[in-house]
């Protein structure tokens, strides 16, 4: 994200939350020196991520007269993104995924732990509970971040609602999530793109967008008028957002996404471009990725073969078009805002880093 | 608890759960109908709990001025019990028990939701996905309620330190247990208990019972000093309450526990009773409880015959002994604070409650 803004926001949220890690393990050191490990798995991990959600919420607060790196706006800033490795640690366990921010994912971390210190009992259980527990940590984390920075009591009340919905909404959009991966396909195409296009907005486009720019323009004091008119913005970001990761989970470069290429189709993942896939493709064609797709035995083979119909059929390029309508939403949303110019400016370039990202 | 202020506490506090659980199903259905599951499982099993944690909220808020069946005490009370529950489904999870509070086990009725609408995909990790996911719609809600009871903005901070800390440390504790029962046994048996007894506190006494007594007098304004003297209640009778709960995993009656005779020494859990007998068996004993502690296999005879071991090595004798200490240790605590009259006897009841319960 090519902006001095961000650059300096990033440093001092990655600041902040080693400082967070650190005096945590202090405190829990005492109740046994195993449960450094919980800070060891979730240290590098946090330090790679692209600070994105701490981004927009800092345009909401900024564009309301938040002051640029206030620690209200470090400290949500760190919740958020503790909060999102939180829901990457969790999600990577559910759907047995490799790798993550390009490391081995949490679960196969603490299998590690369990396999280098000869451990008895099953490594694979002991690799999820290290996981699961460390998701814990950090949701508690988060929370306590993101309530640590509602310093003004005027605007305390409507700041919490957003965080509280934003992580149950993701909660509840995970689970639809995986529902749709384990539930029969539809008859009618149309529906399972519908609930596709239900989850990416349950589940990311709110999550990752949506809310943290509401989040910041409610502590800053924003009206409810106000809000919503961020909102308007956020929202097709968030779609486009979350649309590009669908796509650079198939088409990406593995070496830029830090995620292996295909684990999406491996797993299952009822996309908005799978969905369109069965829609537009031909009925042999539909056949073919009703079999393939949730068959974790994949080769690079057949994910090329299935990437191959995605553009013939129409898909790829259906969900680029999606990208390009929400995009210009965003864009006109964003000129109807009529920001102070600086500020515009560092939503505008949040907004298309975060549509036209590669990783 | 024989007591008519906690039979009260447990209605107001079950009212506002159901009420909760009935306002955030309403909100996200929108999200996607397949939603209500997540609600489903989780409202018997919160129905069913002993209110224990809440009891010690109101305790502790009580003594020091709160009024009784305030919202305070009531939210406060209902957030500890949600987070208990979310605790609880992630246990049962990692533990991979098969009931709780005489229901099916959270990712067990999961998997029950898979087989009854016959989706496809792996039922065990559906079943695994759906509890991780349900904790964590509980966790966050728990958090909700703690913070929304805060409304004294002179006792907020110290009260959200109480449980942010809480919540930390039962994980980090967690990590710790699960931790003890993947290790190869110690040498030196000593060790083995020094662990069991680190894991007593930081995953069970201090958060079921001191942490919740903290966290009320810390909501009704209590200085640190009151504080730290219902602290030293606390710890002891939480001791007391998991030495109690250990007891009964092994020995007691699975009609009252609604729990499976014998779990603890399927799952390997590394007790206090079974690093006591270690201790004191005889080199026979001691190796035929390495080989059988941790054995998913175990009968009902091989359970016998552990019983019998635990019982004539002195070992379920020792953990008797040591909640005797307990329970006069909280006693002499109790009389040290000279709570008025009501309040005494309240937490009085309450303490003899936790350490002489059936269940």
């Amino acid at each position: 994200m090519p902006h001095d803004s961000l650059t300096h926001l990033r440093s001092a949220v990655d600041r902040h939350l080693q400082a967070r890690l650190a005096t945590d393990q202090d405190k829990y050191l005492t109740v046994g020196q195993e449960i450094a490990d919980l800070y060891a798995v979730a240290g590098p991990l946090l330090e790679r991520g692209k600070r994105l959600r701490a981004g927009f919420l800092a345009a909401g607060w900024r564009s309301f007269g938040g002051t640029a790196l206030a620690p209200e706006e470090i400290g949500a800033g760190a919740g958020l993104e503790l909060f999102q490795l939180a829901a990457l640690v969790h999600d990577d366990l559910m759907d047995a995924s490799v790798s993550r921010r390009g490391l081995p994912a949490a679960h196969r971390q603490f299998r590690t732990v369990h396999e280098e210190r000869a451990m008895i009992s099953d490594p694979e259980a002991f690799g999820a509970a290290g996981a699961l527990l460390l998701g814990d940590l950090l949701l508690v984390a988060a929370q306590s971040e993101l309530a640590g920075a509602l310093t003004d009591p005027a605007t305390a009340a409507a700041s919490r609602a957003v965080f509280e919905e934003m992580m149950a909404e993701v909660t509840v959009g995970q689970y639809l999530d995986i529902y749709a991966q384990s539930a029969p396909w539809a008859e009618d195409p149309d529906e399972d793109l519908d609930r596709a296009e239900r989850v990416i907005r349950a589940k990311s486009a709110r999550y990752s967008v949506e809310h943290p720019l509401a989040l910041g323009a409610a502590m800053a004091g924003a009206n409810p008028t106000q809000i919503q008119g961020i909102r308007t913005v956020g929202l097709p970001v968030g779609e486009a957002f979350q649309l590009r990761d669908d796509l650079l989970s198939v088409f990406g470069d593995p070496a830029v996404t830090g995620k292996p290429a295909g684990d999406d189709l491996r797993e299952g993942k009822r996309t908005v471009l799978i969905a369109a896939a069965l829609k537009y493709a031909s009925p042999a064609e539909a056949e073919h990725l009703k079999r393939s797709v949730g068959d974790p035995a994949l080769t690079e083979a057949d994910v090329e073969e299935i990437r191959d119909i995605l553009t013939s059929c129409g898909a790829r390029r259906h969900v680029e078009d999606l990208i390009s309508d929400r995009a210009q939403r965003a864009e006109a949303a964003i000129n109807e805002l009529a920001l102070a110019a600086p500020h515009e400016t560092f939503l505008r370039a949040l907004a298309q880093a975060a549509i036209a990202r590669t990783r």
